[in-house]
């Protein structure tokens, strides 16, 4: 059987994460992401408006034109997590093929959420919730099966196409860890199974990390640090307030334990907060206490501000958006003293999350912590770990899956050559069995 | 009563700490150290041979010339921990004094063994331990009492001494640990109390991070982070080595410990390796496996790694001496292949420890990682966490001292310039209440 | 005489420049500057309309209520050249003293334009022009005089007081140019001679490159780069575009003769580009082409380019605002596609400045660069060199002048220290001849 | 006509560069290079004695058994300058070829010296003098040709071989100088020529800094740059010290130059010094002053220095190697104080050169201008321009060639991938037009 992969998006950058894969004549997509970058430096976007080819002109979104040169019927698109390079082109590009979307519980709502506020195309594919774990029949001999994964946000799973040919398994996003904080451990039995009966074609890689020495910790190590953050304000009867990616769902339920242990109530501030979190909670994904706030729309989210400030501020700890320093994020406006909030001499802000290497968001950054001084606060940053793969990992699942090819993913062509560097220490060869790929190029595996 | 402070060693570098305090007419001498760098970059400079003199000269021990210009009598030599640049011209400029040397019992015995490797001069100094939480007298009016603190290295104390004018407290070397793996957590409350029932003078104080943002973590974080990376060595069949701080206790326990959960039997190796833990565990700080080797002479270490060789280096973890890539070092000595320990493809190097970032050690530990790769080893770095406070660290001190006096110490003078900024942010001034000092100057701090 | 030195801004921070100088009943203030960034961290602050104590609040003027301690009478308000950090405060501050604003006739003209602009307060002070190398009689005993010297803008100058006790030496903003591309090389015959025949008592120092090794090279070194590069680029037939800072005359003088060495017509685009280069040709400073273009105002600026691309871009070099990627200037907006200029594959953009190093500063020009280089621009960086002594230029400083006492400034404190240690390696001691002071601190010298 | 590219060496590394060329039955080799690193990373290597087997496992030398599998004669081994990286591996390999050695005449010198000093091998391979613009039959339809490029070092070229198939242009190790200071500038003319009338098949890049912006600056900028320096120095009277690459000919004729016009006779130290310069000055290719002193051996060193120490130091400028800081080089043995010469308080070193990134390095020289700094020396660095071509460079020289295929080479596979994204920007594609190899491959280009 004929097995190629098509390398739509995501090859030349970190963002609009794309990949099909054609067995025969059935072909799977996976993920279908959104560069944010590319529409931020631009003022006055607004992609709910815009039309799919000025997106991809812009590099937004993945280019899958591509798409015409595979012959072969896209019987479902998948996508492993809900992070928008993996779910944000979905409302624009999906539409165009006549297949389901079929992903883990959380991300399917995630792509139900982002379909609806699309304004421009309608999108009504079908969307179905399947399990890591479990299968589905996508041609007559090949077979599609969802690994447990785990990576900065709840739910994340690898699928595996299962062919005559071997398993392709596509491995984006994720980090390993034996002690998530939520879920369960990777599933590394699993792969090293596969490995072992069927066979792996083809392997593709998320390079992100593939540069850095040693292991990802697990989220229990960010969460001991935390804690060991939090446990020291515990005498402090001022304000504080954390920062957190919102869909890190993990991380917020500890900062949320954490304010309770210190005698804090927390509360959720900020659209995304609200989302992510009420989500993960009517899913049954966490159970957070039944009193916990929750609050995106700007007049709820004043109202809270107005009752913490009444009530003070020693007995609260606002869980707030804004870690890159996003100039119209919660946090920033906070620093701006454009909310009810008061900064006071003294108050600390704790930055759960490290700032990702760019000129541009270490800017905003750097605004945001200058602001927050300016009126006292103290700086906790960099309580964090990485949720991608770094190099102990990557060989470790070299080692599990025993990969017979292997494409780099998820860079640039520098990052991707870091990871070809490893895979070539492991004894693979470059343009042999390891394949530095471009967007919209097709790597022909079997004949 | 007259207090002056004499800022003796370390107010324009890190390595040769030495402050004396004059209460009266008795004195105290806090730390008498060496600053090791001064003496590594001449080559074959045996310091056991040298005059106090010519170290002063080379800047490697304190310049004690200004005692001259103390109208009083040195009582006590107190050396605050174990590091060398905390003891190490005890053996050059003890003997000067006609005092003894008082310190927690870990200190004193490291004190008693440099003294035995000292050649040019007779150094009989009474040795005196005292544990934290016990007082001396020292004048009619003045008593020394040590506080409990955590640091990198076990037994560390800070030295208060009371005067009738308040309390001096030498505050060098310490993290704000609550859950240290050895010994008690920091006595903050101890310092509280003495700040609210005696007040406190002066507060000398150690400014390494003081432009660090945040919190410096707990030991439990180190060990949790090091948990981590070694469970998830479990299941690895070939050899892994460990490296850390010789003198650093807790971590060569936790090593040692997670060795045996991962059914390997832990061994040091290297002569300040078996010189720290072998003295520890004899005073009782920490309790080994029985069978825990430990070796340092060449002979025995060669013994052992082909005893491991035959064995099978699946069943060892060597903890051995070279985290900074000393070119005399245990691992150095391995990664250029002058042991009998075979590294093989894939093997696992940890360095629970940071380099010290200086361009000779970097230089030296890329070298030694070099070596080590180029024979196929993994490293895993930066396991570690500082032993001394960060900004939040130094705020709270501050605020749990209400000190009249701060003098920044341990540092050149722009280091010692960003702690006085940040005492300035607390509303202190710089020469009013913040001073500034040198080596060789006094501070007068009452009339 | 009683000679004493008030430091009052631009001692914890580079900005807001401001220094007097008492010698018995006659004061004399050197420079009343603005902290542009403690402006634009704000969203929608115009100066314009602000009070000064708002201001100094900010931290954006001098806080100069030291002032009223200050025993004498302010004879003269001095600037020492036209850059925002020296001049841009005297609209709010110099209307409280009665006395006349002195300074080299570029940098009155340019207090001239920006009182003008003021609409809070009336600032109606003498002018009064004088030339390096002029004298003016301060009190009876005492006397101003001008020693040229060079700058990143022309007709700078130190201004020396010379009291009964000896000069005092104000020596901020200068590099030790022997070859300046326009104006006389700095008069260190001057400096030798004054230490030499009259003493200096003080003097007060620039400190911004103290950490920097070596020498700061002469602006003539930066022309010859520059040409390198025009000259580079003879042949390319597309666009090319220039940006510096507008206030650097030489600099803007050279690429104006090397647009026309390469055959293209130079032309000056953006307000301030259009304010300093016509001040400077209207003083007779430069001698520009008759016809070069100078277009402030948005539509003439429009009017250029669309000429520009009707006649072709490969006749012209649009230099430009915006070298530090300010949102609003005319290089970012040409980046955002919002003039009429066209940026095409290959063009070239030649950045003949550094970045400021600052997080806010790299974010805003990494961005004006991405967006230039999404239209397929091509860049040249870093073609400068410093307007600030570094090192080398500091000890030769000290050499000429010999003074008694030395003042750092035009830092924080922890660039203030590092200057610190350069006098101390030469004989100087913290807080006995070199004085380490904090905005709002005053410095008795004599008795 | 079947042309290939063997790509031998430095297609993962900086360092043992080696291509060979077949076109039909003719084969040419371009470089034989040394990587000196994976020599000095182990003590006591001395490769005059060692095999060269030995030298391809540590990564020293080209492995070039990959000649084996091409189909041809090699007719040529052609070194494109007397760098050690293009010339360190003649006498090691060089004899397995019948096949004479061809270069630039100051190259073919440098190589007759090195395969002076081997001892293992006997190397007798025909030594040919060729110039650039000269050409040289290799097989009936196949030429060889020289044209001029400028680079760190004189006599540079990039070889051609013309062939039926078009011209295939080794264009490793240039930087394009209009002005350079010895010699002629880069011939573009000639290679716009060849593209024009020939057509090129093949480009093969040196990559070094294609992740650099804009222009390498001409040696004439960095020759201002180190006038404008000693200029500065003109009226010391103390010592001044320079150092800068030995081979570096037309840097160590500035810096000639520029101590006789401050009044200093130049000397050279060193080894390498007296071998570069002097066979720089006996083939012509420089005019020193006739009673320049060179000297290399130590006693004539030892002599020269206590001539200097008894005449004045202030009236010579000793310029010796040393510039990395390379432990047994001259002017770290300065720093160290074994030699004559006092380097006392106030004296200048000039490191007319760049420390190569790389910690190794970077540790060696802090350390040596440490030692210097604790004599008293006051260190000017940085006095440079690089030899190789950015990426402005890159462009112009793609535009200039317009060739059929690009081959990165240089670098390891991340800096390669730097250069292959630059080239996509022009329009070639990965795996297409641009290969990218690895050491012991084969490139097919026509069949």
């Amino acid at each position: 059987m004929e097995v190629e992969i098509a390398t739509i998006g995501g090859y030349e950058e970190v963002g609009r994460q794309c990949t099909a894969v054609r067995a025969g004549d059935d072909v799977v997509i996976f993920d279908m992401g959104l560069n944010l970058s590319k529409v931020l430096i631009h003022d006055n976007v607004e992609t709910e408006q815009m039309h799919s080819l000025d997106l991809i002109d812009m590099g937004a979104i993945p280019d899958d034109r591509v798409m015409s040169e595979i012959e072969g019927d896209v019987q479902a698109i998948v996508p492993t997590h809900g992070h928008l390079d993996h779910i944000g082109a979905i409302s624009k590009l999906a539409h165009r093929y006549d297949a389901p979307i079929v992903s883990a519980p959380f991300t399917i709502e995630l792509v139900k959420q982002q379909v609806q506020s699309e304004s421009k195309f309608e999108v009504d594919n079908d969307l179905i919730k399947m399990d890591a774990g479990e299968t589905m029949q996508i041609g007559d001999d090949t077979e599609l099966e969802f690994v447990n994964v785990t990576h900065s946000i709840i739910d994340a799973i690898n699928p595996v196409l299962h062919t005559p040919e071997g398993a392709v398994v596509y491995g984006l996003d994720k980090r390993m860890d034996h002690t998530p904080v939520i879920g369960d451990p990777i599933d590394m039995d699993r792969f090293r199974e596969i490995s072992r009966e069927e066979g792996v074609l083809a392997y593709i890689e998320d390079c992100t990390n593939a540069s850095k020495k040693g292991r990802t910790p697990s989220e229990r190590v960010a969460r001991e640090h935390l804690r060991d953050v939090m446990m020291s304000l515990e005498d402090y009867d001022g304000g504080i307030v954390a920062t957190t990616f919102s869909s890190h769902i993990a991380r917020v339920k500890s900062l949320v334990e954490f304010a309770q242990e210190i005698g804090r109530e927390p509360v959720l501030l900020g659209r995304s907060m609200e989302k992510y979190s009420g989500t993960a909670e009517r899913l049954g994904f966490v159970d957070f206490p039944d009193d916990l706030g929750m609050y995106g729309h700007r007049k709820s989210v004043d109202r809270t501000f107005k009752r913490i400030m009444k009530e003070g501020k020693e007995n609260y700890l606002p869980i707030v958006t804004g870690h890159q320093g996003e100039p119209r994020a919660m946090l920033t406006r906070m620093g701006r003293g454009e909310t009810p909030y008061d900064i006071e001499d003294g108050d600390k802000v704790i930055f759960s999350a490290r700032v990702i290497p760019e000129p541009t968001n270490e800017g905003q950054r750097y605004q945001s912590e200058q602001l927050l001084r300016m009126q006292g606060a103290h700086i906790y940053d960099d309580i964090h770990v990485s949720g991608h793969l770094s190099q102990e990992g990557h060989y470790q699942m070299l080692e599990a899956l025993q990969p017979e090819n292997v494409v780099p993913a998820h860079q640039n062509l520098e990052n991707l050559a870091k990871y070809v560097d490893l895979c070539e220490s492991e004894g693979y060869n470059l343009g042999d069995d390891v394949h530095l790929s471009r967007n919209g190029n097709v790597i022909q595996l079997t004949e």
